[in-house]
């Protein structure tokens, strides 16, 4: 039995701030940092590994962290989920992500139905979809084969789909194992589906509607934009179109869509990237066995995160020390920095999957914390940062905590030699000099010129960006913000902040407003 | 003459903390609310506005952050950097990046020359090699036009004129001017050459090289992987590259680049859009006369930012407002939100202007400053940032400020009338609706459904983005940015913090390593 706490209510919590502080500029210097480097390292699925060596901690902290996991109950919360108990205590929802690429514990029977098994026929029923329309089976109104997928939906419905196809087109690319182009559609801004519109073949294109309730404004808007275009253009919606959404939405059986997906309601859209929200358009574009590649890091990863021991476990420690460098060090900010091209949309769905996983102020039972939650996360692949932001990083006023990612080959396998190097060493001699500048930084005799050190980061180094690192990598980073959650309390999976912008903008849609709404408006001659 | 003196020494910002704050919430409420918009609001060019009705402040604050601004000298600042003072002390520099787009004051001759008249004769160099190869005087080895031109540069040389060319791609379309499409290359990651590489028709492709020095890394690395790639194809590099750098680079009279046109010292990567830097892609893109358009934006905005008044100038007012949050309210982070899917990229650009420009710790004379500069800039296009990180922004526990961007027109002219409004009202509703649920929350029974409102935001608003209206933005933010530097006493020009890392990625190249350093360097690989 699991006891829902605050943060603050641990004992392992008030001893946190008594501890010593770890100076990262003195551990990283010299043969310590060597021997940190080796040291605080744990291996993750999809052959990476997670370095913490330049993070501000030692033996002590991470005891008294491991304390905290412990007396916070993170591995039984966890254990706690993945059988099924309502942790989305807020909409009384089950959190069944983890069912879509494994079975981590009991069977999940929910409405009559085994979880498990219920994800993984929707899996397949995309992925034997998506094979017929590569085999040419499923065709557009000439008989011609589809070339394109385009995915419309946004926020979980797009972000994670998106980060993950532009991390693996190259990969694909490179592989053979590229069967269709994808694009996008979020914005309700008509000039984003206008864009995409005008850059694809419009008779040989594919769109996946994706929406969980069937009633999001944008994804129903931007459908009906694309039906009229298609329309105009002499097709018929019909045989241009599925929907992903869930088996009691008003799309679910609609004669509209050439076929229908499910995900269900223990799936939140920012989890739903291993749910065929990912699943349609992934398999349409790389094929069926490369998703489940993906699928199968991801799973690898849910079960290192399932290891008691946070010090042996990298999703539960990475967790443990952001909410030490959050609430403790009092860091409000995060940088999240792929030193890969491929991951450049994943900073953005990091963002979301955190921010609005625990951008709260109310603990699980509704009550207000006393303490901060999540922090703000941003970031862009290196070494493109580097000439940009990297500035305030460095020498700026604010501490704030990076988390880097490398990988020893690249994915399209074009180098050159260049004066000595290949760019792709380039590339990781970047990443690792910028780790040391950050932690050791360096004195000059011209203020301007000096870098105090101390700016902790840690590292994800891996092979190659492959679907099983890419799988390993997102469940990394979906369990790391659970266990935060569980840390500060939160429900993590529900987002009641999204709603009052929505009210009001039907009401200003309505024509029903005064006072200053009223005034925008008319500024914006709506 | 200008005294420099820390913001910590004017004995208005000593005031600041002893007014009596704004209560956002109160204030946006009904009738005031209403009142508010209509007063708090200033005319930019392009046809803009900026409102900053939903900002913590009132005519006490704003009398008191206008004192600040005489008390700083923010007008006379201004008017030493556009006259060609060296105001990058740490650089021994002028800044004048103004003068690329129009003459404020008087003439500045540097090194013997006219610094208007040479900005002005590379404008117009780059826009007569443009306008040929738009005529087809100019054309590859087989005698074919050009259709692509792909842009080689990083950091300034890169996100600007990316996000320029992206804002106004859609708008050139649907006007008939889109007269070459454009790529970038920046990262020195290999993948990032061979995807952009990959997606163009390579024989009727232009390449622009762009580094000021002649010098950086990436960009030289990534030239030599192009001309690789042309050489392998059986085409002459010579006949497909351009240069813009300084004239003093070992690029300016290489016989290996079909032009070469100049910026020089006084222009930082980060304001060097308006330069020849975005001149030559965006001429080659979009035609010389929409990069003039552009340029005229820029510079009606410029002379907005002469206004002597703070309560008529809107650059400097949002300075003063921005550093009011950042130093009085203790906020750390700003948000920038764009309604607009064309400025998907403009916050990654600010981003750099910004944070490069003012996260400093320094003053200008090397001395640390006792209060915190810059701070973190991040931010999506809106709706989308509605569906991910907004949950934070309304409910999390840390406020953070926001800057709206919005227009009363899309772009592409493609829209439809779906459930009685159109995209584009969808859209603008959004934004008027989030201002207003940000300020005055709501409040809930269920706490987890209330929102505590009190969320500082302004928005600017415009008819259309137009070259006009991208140009007065990308100015305001600028001179916000350039303002805020004279607040803190931070010399905005410099980058010292981008050196450290580079020079410790050269001794991992060179196998010159110990430590830690060399330990993360096997972990890569390298």
């Amino acid at each position: 039995m699991v006891t829902w706490k605050n943060l603050d209510e641990a004992q392992a919590y008030k001893v946190l701030p008594t501890l010593k502080k770890v100076e990262v500029k003195t551990e990283m210097a010299g043969q310590s940092g060597a021997e940190r480097v080796g040291k605080y390292c744990l291996p993750m699925a999809g052959g990476l590994s997670y370095n913490f060596a330049a993070k501000a901690v030692n033996d002590d902290i991470l005891a008294a962290l491991s304390k905290l996991a412990e007396e916070m109950q993170l591995g039984e919360k966890f254990e706690a989920l993945y059988n099924g108990e309502v942790i989305n205590t807020g909409e009384k929802r089950r959190v069944l992500h983890h069912l879509t690429r494994g079975q981590l514990g009991n069977d999940v029977v929910a409405d009559g139905v085994n979880k498990r098994t219920f994800y993984e026929d929707q899996r397949k029923a995309a992925g034997e979809f998506a094979a017929k329309v590569h085999r040419g089976e499923i065709v557009n109104e000439k008989g011609e084969t589809f070339t394109t997928v385009v995915q419309i939906g946004i926020g979980g419905s797009d972000l994670g789909p998106r980060a993950i196809y532009l991390a693996l087109e190259n990969w694909a690319k490179a592989n053979g194992t590229l069967k269709m182009q994808a694009r996008f559609i979020s914005n309700v801004d008509p000039d984003d589906a206008a864009s995409v519109l005008k850059s694809i073949d419009l008779p040989r294109s594919l769109f996946v509607l994706v929406s969980k309730s069937g009633t999001t404004l944008e994804t129903l808007t931007n459908e009906t934009f694309v039906k009229n275009a298609l329309r105009a253009a002499g097709l018929d919606p019909a045989k241009h179109m599925l929907a992903v959404t869930s088996e009691t939405s008003p799309l679910a059986s609609s004669s509209d869509y050439l076929a229908a997906f499910f995900m269900d309601d223990y799936i939140g859209g920012r989890y739903s990237s291993s749910s065929c929200v990912g699943g349609a358009i992934l398999s349409l574009a790389f094929g069926e066995e490369i998703f489940a590649r993906f699928l199968a890091g991801a799973a690898e990863e849910d079960k290192l995160a399932k290891i008691a021991d946070p010090l042996k476990n990298p999703d539960m420690l990475d967790a443990l020390i952001g909410v030490y460098e959050r609430n403790v060090l009092g860091y409000p900010t995060t940088a999240v920095l792929p030193y890969s091209q491929a991951l450049n949309r994943f900073p953005a769905h990091l963002q979301q999957l955190d921010m609005e996983s625990n951008g709260k102020s109310v603990n699980r039972f509704g009550q207000p914390v006393s303490y901060v939650t999540g922090p703000v996360i941003f970031g862009e692949p290196g070494t493109n940062g580097q000439h940009s932001f990297y500035q305030l990083l460095h020498q700026g006023t604010d501490i704030v905590p990076l988390q880097f990612v490398g990988f020893r080959a690249n994915q399209a396998g074009m180098d050159d030699t260049i004066q000595g190097s290949t760019s792709q060493q380039k590339l990781s001699a970047n990443v690792a000099a910028q780790i040391m500048a950050f932690a050791c930084g360096k004195e000059d005799a011209d203020p301007n010129k000096s870098f105090a050190g101390n700016r902790p980061s840690s590292i994800i180094i891996g092979e190659q960006l492959t679907p099983e690192a890419l799988g390993a990598l997102l469940a990394h980073f979906e369990n790391k913000v659970m266990f935060q959650g569980f840390l500060w309390n939160l429900n993590s999976f529900d987002q009641e902040g999204v709603q009052l912008g929505k009210v009001l903008a039907k009401r200003v849609l309505a024509h029903e407003t005064d006072g200053a709404l009223r005034a925008y408006s008319d500024l914006l001659a709506i």
